[in-house]
């Protein structure tokens, strides 16, 4: 048998949210491996599956254990919620996979929190949009900021990862004064909490007022362009059919 | 009953890649609308179904059938390649909407083309990115072209979507050469075509060569950022974590 890691986006945290595909995967692996919290989203789906847990900020080692197992001649599946290649762990399996060239990698993708978050929300990334980590764990603050700055001057929907921590608590205040400088105060936003999962909540927003909203890191939150608007309550970003239409443009 | 539309995003074509939710949606409900293309995508997956299909471009007849079915209690979805609310279908619904307000919508979110087409090259989207959609039919290309210098110029991954199409056969040139004022001939790109289809093929290329590439309408384009690079012939964005172990901080 060859050996195999299967780097799983499974979502959201539903088990409905994952996909068929992600489903099957994790069914016939001998082994799952992830961050404890989704190990224990998914593994009353999976009973009697092997899970090997670590905690957060052990990316490293969990990738090295995914590949031991994987040596020998076990199935595994590395877990990631989301998307494994959005902010997941697709990126380290292939740079840690260089020390274990007989372990092959593939990636199986899952609906990561701007699609799953904008789904809850209505229509935010109907046009053009920006995904932005505001973690600078492991970016420096400055092109966070720069970043930020390009796409709302760019009239860009912007959605935002890892919006606050208990280290980072104004970050998403700092972050809307620099959207601010381009965008109204008026723009409209929304944020999503614990998408997909017991407790989830979504709120509409004015860019001002997200300023001053306690987001914590459960949150995704959107920023619109200067077209997105409120209908029905949703936050909806419209794509220009209507106006096509009006103007007679086919 | 309740009068409602499901907006469901298929993901980018194959059966299994689609999430369950989307799946047992699509079972339950009477009638599935659809862009014809993406109805014969799944019809073999739900045999005995109602279908009602629009050629393209006729988005909003397309809303309006489904609308005036739901409006019969019957429960309505309307599918769309990837993600609904990604230039799909899910911002139309709501617009459209307005005129149809007993008529509830839900989104059901989908795997877009960028994390599909990510999952395929390898691991490109694992740090900060843009969605860009080259196709001026319904936007002006000059806020195109400000939104990829934009992105490039605070070096961001960049995945295009719409790259080509026969009336718009230089767009990727422009769009290339637009980026290359910020950001190396040397970067590592990566284009994929008929995601999850018959025939998916990929390949990686530098900024220079894909200036040059002939891309269609079913290709999905994801230019690196600055640290982007390649391992084991995958297209790989680093997060940063093996930096960080190097420097000793956690």
């Amino acid at each position: 048998m060859s050996k195999k890691i299967y780097v799983v986006g499974i979502g959201p945290g539903g088990y409905e949210q994952m996909t068929i595909r992600a489903a099957s995967v994790l069914e016939k692996c001998d082994i799952i491996v992830g961050y404890t919290v989704y190990v224990d989203l998914i593994a009353e789906h999976f009973p009697g599956k092997e899970m090997l847990t670590t905690p957060m900020r052990q990316e490293e080692k969990r990738c090295r254990m995914a590949f031991e197992e994987a040596g020998k001649d076990r199935q595994v599946a590395m877990i990631c919620s989301g998307d494994a290649g959005v902010y997941g762990m697709a990126g380290l399996i292939y740079e840690i996979g260089m020390d274990y060239p007989d372990v092959a990698v593939e990636i199986i993708s899952g609906v990561t929190a701007a699609l799953s978050g904008g789904a809850v929300l209505g229509a935010p990334l109907m046009h053009d949009f920006a995904v932005i980590s505001l973690s600078d764990l492991l970016t420096k603050w400055e092109l966070i900021e720069k970043r930020l700055a390009a796409a709302a001057a760019a009239d860009m929907v912007i959605c935002l990862y890892n919006p606050s921590s208990k280290k980072r608590k104004d970050y998403l205040n700092r972050a809307c004064r620099i959207i601010m400088r381009y965008a109204s105060p008026d723009t409209v936003c929304g944020v999503v909490r614990s998408i997909g999962r017991e407790g989830e909540k979504y709120q509409i927003m004015t860019l001002a007022e997200l300023a001053d909203y306690g987001a914590d890191m459960f949150t995704t939150v959107f920023i619109g362009n200067s077209t997105t608007r409120i209908i029905n309550g949703k936050m909806v970003t419209p794509r220009g059919y209507s106006h096509k239409q009006k103007t007679g443009q086919e």
